[in-house]
């Protein structure tokens, strides 16, 4: 695979898709092949999986999450993201496996060697080569997520949670941080949108070479 | 848990739903407190996740089918099949495991040792006390199947196969009854309705003690 594959992470209010947002334009805009995606939903299938979570009005077993989140991951993966790395293309996508550990592991407290062996199996293997980390203290995390109306017009599971759950999240996350900070580089998402943009660049510019 | 849990399991066009619905009526006359259901789409997060494998229009990678399947088993098991079991009620599913292992293992082609992992994980470790399998040759399923109908009308992914992955399917369920002949039962699905009836009684009672 000759292309390069990017992920952005971070705790529901972030900015990372902002982040995402403003770097895909200004990789584009430099012309470069890239493909952005996003977990859960960056296929057809994905979305539909994901609208099946969220429409179902039963107790969702965290292990039923767990696997359908690693269907959906399966599918990307050897449907979108391989192609387009063996393209030669750079690939970056909001959220993939990290999220999973945080989010399934230490969020829903599933436990961690199953959770690895989950994504192994869906991911076939395949890390990101750089991972960034939008960090963020998780009440302002709240507070931004109240200030958007459509989310809680659309309010939906994932949605729902606690603060202790998102420092759970917020915890793991950092926890990857200290284990690969080769790979998983934390970004201070609390400061304003331009100057961590630049960041961003940098970054993203020094690991394409 | 003191229930009894049985399991189904032929290749489409075998009769098996036709048999269990005939064995269902009989216990429920009985008096006994059974919970009939069904794989794939024993819960409703099931239906929905399989309604999202149906309508998509992409080519469903094997392993994403195989995770997909899983979450909903998973799903199933936490969610009906041991609370049921735990009341001491008898479970009959329509397919469980078995068909994973015959359908995605020697059917799509999937590596056994994984796809016995992933059935592991989503099952925690449950088997039912009693599998029927119903054996018909492929040739007799696949005249079965043409004449159906609706299944037809409805032609979808699992029905779109070819006479070669049937067989592969039907040896694969065959090797099951080899390997775990006490727990695994084949009878001859090309008699008889009501003969093949008595047969299932006869094997269930035993079985219910």
């Amino acid at each position: 695979m000759n292309g390069k594959f990017i992920t952005f992470e971070g705790i529901d209010g972030s900015g990372k898709s902002t982040q995402l947002k403003m770097l895909a334009d200004l990789l584009r805009r430099q012309g470069l092949d890239i493909v952005v995606t996003r977990e859960p939903g960056g296929t057809a299938l994905g979305r539909a999986l994901r609208a099946a979570f969220l429409e179902t009005s039963e107790t969702v077993s965290p292990l039923a999450e767990l696997l359908a989140f690693a269907a959906d991951r399966a599918q990307h993966v050897e449907c979108l993201i391989k192609p387009s790395l063996d393209e030669g293309k750079i690939v970056i996508s909001d959220r993939y496996a990290d999220a999973t550990f945080a989010y399934q592991g230490a969020g829903r407290g599933f436990p961690e060697e199953k959770v690895l062996q989950v994504i192994d199996l869906a991911t076939g293997g395949l890390k990101p080569g750089l991972t960034l980390f939008f960090d963020i203290e998780v009440d302002e995390a709240i507070r931004r997520m109240a200030t958007r109306d459509e989310v809680y017009a659309k309010r939906n599971r994932m949605d729902n949670e606690t603060t202790d759950f998102y420092r759970r999240v917020r915890a793991s996350y950092l926890g990857i941080a200290s284990r690969e900070p080769e790979r998983f580089k934390i970004i201070d998402g609390a400061g304003n949108v331009e100057l961590i943009h630049r960041d961003v660049v940098d970054i993203v510019t020094d690991f394409l070479g």
